[in-house]
């Protein structure tokens, strides 16, 4: 009964216009590795924005007068800030050091998950345009080249309210539902689950990061392998929206 | 390079008083593995807190005024709330079918983290006294047993602001820090990481969460392996604190 975590080495530096299943693929083989089906494939969102070339060059981007001030507040550069107004649809909150706001794709996170990380001075990758579809896209492509079925995830590494440290999360989705909806289900001893449902992508993510942290060298794709209730969550049209609360329902945005 | 996550089958229902390393010990060896230097094994908090007869049980307890008030509002039992206000520092927000409080050990959480589920009807299980020193306790008892060196997370299922869906969350540790402080590292273009921390003990309850609910008849006790960062982490007086933010840093908590 086990799980596995796979790291796929050897993925070069990701540049625009690369295609990301085809460098997965060889990547793969070079490891003696052949994707299977079930498998769950979890990729870096900073190799899938520098992919798309979804990439800031903050020397170009014109900071507002919003912009500005929040600068001065939080000691951050104000083409940053810019970058990241332009990314939210909602400003939360500001710090001495911090920016919580609600992203276009509407999630909740620092700095609009953009990330200074990991690519060249002077850039900065914001949050893919639309991950889900991204995740589709590199799904469809694995698929039809090796003829399985699998499901392919984008991870971002997000802090969270209450809780030190960033932990893996969810960002997009394809081939699979990213809640598990476990209601209804009997516990050991015949009474009905009252967690009604898991955030397995977020889990997944995680799991994912373990490995992604291994080596300094960077390991933008993870395979995961053995989750046998892969079939129930199988799903075509899957996206990562019902991992994301509405804000009228969420106690911490009132 | 992989990370295993291994399920051990054939854990018995957990009774008051039982050895949790005993039972460890003998499901491994039925399964044909031997704990190695450097697992890290995750353990359920139900499990623990069942051993340790750590249990309420509902009819027992007395509902006071407050108790009785949020129960109205809530829709849950005047005993249930009670018990989550005695387990409780400060009760957060309460909405019409959810408590959030800050638990005696500091989490924030719902339902101050007792369980309706896996136990018997009438009975609640709460979060264990001190998850860090049954943490301990366990690892102690494996290491002196097996001559190896391992680590012990006690983990929970718990919800999140934001985002939908319940994770697999660490609430106790000994071994290892929960955190992974990578401040100063380099990243692939030689910057310095601006990410300053993961929290890995998080990371792999998610992990191991994603293993415990492989199987109906439940997983209580999962085995990481292959974490080669294990020896950087490694810690005898590790506790979870780290992973707990202050009230006055934490920005929606004001």
């Amino acid at each position: 009964m086990e799980i596995e975590i796979i790291g796929l080495k050897g993925i070069p530096l990701i540049k625009k216009g690369d295609d990301l299943s085809q460098l997965i693929i060889q990547a793969a083989v070079l490891q003696g590795i052949q994707l299977s089906n079930e498998d769950i494939l979890v990729i870096a969102e900073t190799a899938v924005a520098k992919a798309e070339g979804h990439v800031i060059q903050l020397e170009h981007v014109e900071p507002g007068e919003k912009a500005k001030e929040i600068a001065k507040h939080t000691g951050k550069d104000a083409e940053l800030v810019e970058s990241i107004i332009q990314e939210s649809n909602e400003i939360i909150k500001v710090g001495p050091d911090f920016i919580i706001s609600e992203t276009k794709h509407g999630f909740v996170c620092a700095n609009a998950g953009i990330d200074e990380s990991n690519v060249d001075e002077g850039l900065a990758t914001p949050i893919p345009v639309n991950p889900d579809i991204s995740a589709h896209e590199i799904r469809e492509k694995l698929e039809n080249n090796t003829g399985k079925s699998v499901a392919v995830i984008i991870s971002d590494t997000q802090g969270r309210a209450f809780r030190e440290g960033a932990i893996g999360t969810a960002i997009g989705i394809s081939g699979m539902s990213p809640l598990w909806d476990r209601c209804g289900e009997l516990d050991l001893y015949g009474r009905e689950l009252k967690t009604t449902s898991i955030a397995v992508a977020d889990e997944l993510s995680s799991a994912a990061s373990l490995m992604m942290g291994q080596a300094s060298e960077g390991i933008p794709v993870v395979i995961i392998r053995g989750v046998n209730y892969f079939q129930k969550l199988r799903n075509e049209s899957a996206t990562i929206k019902p991992l994301i609360r509405p804000k009228q329902f969420d106690v911490f945005r009132e």
